[in-house]
């Protein structure tokens, strides 16, 4: 029995409306979306004007984007979505060590064209006045703990000013990003800078949102890495500076307390005064 | 206690990272809308790969989405949104006869500057193979049944070939639709086309959905209607066809049973071979 006082068979019609032909999975995920949204609008009893309050702003989302900038991914993660998707392909993937790799989370400034550099490379170009870090690790087999040479790193940061290289017109292309390779012993090394707190671009819905929901658009500060191996499956993260404000109130809400870091003072190192050994472990396809 | 295996607190924690200066709606709205977002996601054990493909699909509707189109609208259209938020905004008024004017729905093809016609216009410019009818009737009070004098009845409707004017560069602007004052006896005329059934539009992401759920994109042929006079509530409806095939199964979900009409044979008018006699019933503001 319906706890409402609408149509009770108006939800089911529109499920049941579903082809024979309809792809099971496609059928599943519709029908829950389906009956979600639909006891959505009758628990609120949304209006006609709130309705279409949230399509012009779905719309808009889809307007701000482009090849550069995904707003509607934005949006899904100012409401906790792309995190909690992570969190349930990572659950799957853990439970299901032989499965076809999780699809990582690229978010929304990754650039598949980053030009590979050299360890030992200095990342950062131009920014007087960002704090210079060493970072350092190995590439490492989760479950043999061998070190695995030849694997790539590939890392890539917001300048001090809170922007990625492609939002900014002053920053050279490809600045604050690079591929390494691990050599022999499974190293990989390079210059970057200490991560600064950023708003999220918060001119579009994304960030009308926020200001309605009375929250403050930043993220702690923070360096994304994605680690590949061939027989490997591909690692995608995001390691948080221990010290930063926005740790516990990340605004996509993406913080997991393994994947904050510690940046320590580097002695006798003219290029940087800070350091961070980070060890990326990669679990193995047939594992 | 939660019935998943992912972090019992996340939903709560997003929901809770709402400020106090939330608009108290606008809170219990978001709130809801996180908690079935988040459940939909869960229940479904929504992968990366599956929400990436919904946000490109709300991003296409915002980026397909212009003053002549809102496929996002439409999207919400095929999942049965717009018609269950037409139910509870209609559900409300009536429950309410003396709460500000419900919203009506415009749909996507009204046009805010349509232009007044005299009573006994034809709003049909070279549709060769259309039906013509006679369209009357009178605007009434809801409760004392006199007929309003100086009422206005907006009518739009789709040619023949399923196009409304603004997507059709071949009608003329403002083809089939126009506005009628009503006469002193409180009634409007006019000659218009027996409408048609047509496909939505489904060369977009609501096209892909229904391609997607197996189901075709037909709605019953319609006379789109809205009725004004000052000091009564808006009218915004639709009429249907009794005779069409898709009446049970608008792409839509936009049928209600008292909307349904008979076109009836005309007799001795050069002009039209159908005729439809539709009463207009308002409801006072302070009814």
């Amino acid at each position: 029995m319906a706890d409402h006082r609408f149509d009770p068979n108006f939800t089911d019609n529109v499920i049941n409306a579903m082809g024979p032909k309809t792809n099971p999975r496609f059928r599943k995920v519709m029908a829950s979306l389906i009956r979600h949204v639909h006891d959505f609008a009758r628990e609120n009893e949304l209006t006609v004007d709130e309705w279409m309050a949230g399509v012009k702003l779905l719309n808009w989302a889809g307007q701000m984007s482009d090849d550069k900038r995904n707003e509607g991914q934005l949006v899904c993660d100012v409401i906790g979505l792309e995190s909690l998707v992570d969190e349930i392909t990572f659950k799957l993937a853990e439970e299901a060590a032989d499965a076809p790799t999780a699809t990582a989370i690229l978010g929304p400034f990754f650039r598949a064209d980053t030009p590979y550099r050299n360890n030992g490379d200095n990342i950062v170009k131009d920014v007087p006045d960002g704090e210079m870090v060493f970072m350092h690790g190995r590439v490492i087999d989760f479950q043999t703990k061998k070190p695995l040479a030849g694997a790539t790193v590939e890392v890539w940061q917001a300048s001090t000013n809170g922007l990625y290289e492609q939002q900014d017109p002053n920053q050279e292309d490809f600045n604050l990003r690079g591929k390494f390779k691990t050599d022999a012993d499974g190293r990989y090394y390079f210059y970057c800078l200490r991560p600064t707190p950023y708003p999220v671009p918060n001119d579009g819905p994304a960030g009308k949102l926020l200001e309605l929901m009375d929250r403050h658009p930043y993220r702690p500060a923070h360096i994304h890495i994605i680690a590949t191996q061939e027989g490997y499956k591909p690692l995608t993260t995001q390691i948080f500076d221990r010290q930063d404000k926005y740790l516990t109130n990340d605004s996509v809400f993406a913080v997991k307390d393994s994947l904050i870091v510690d940046f320590v003072p580097r002695k006798d190192d003219p290029q940087a005064g800070l350091e961070l050994e980070y060890d990326v472990k990669l679990v193995a396809d047939q594992a």
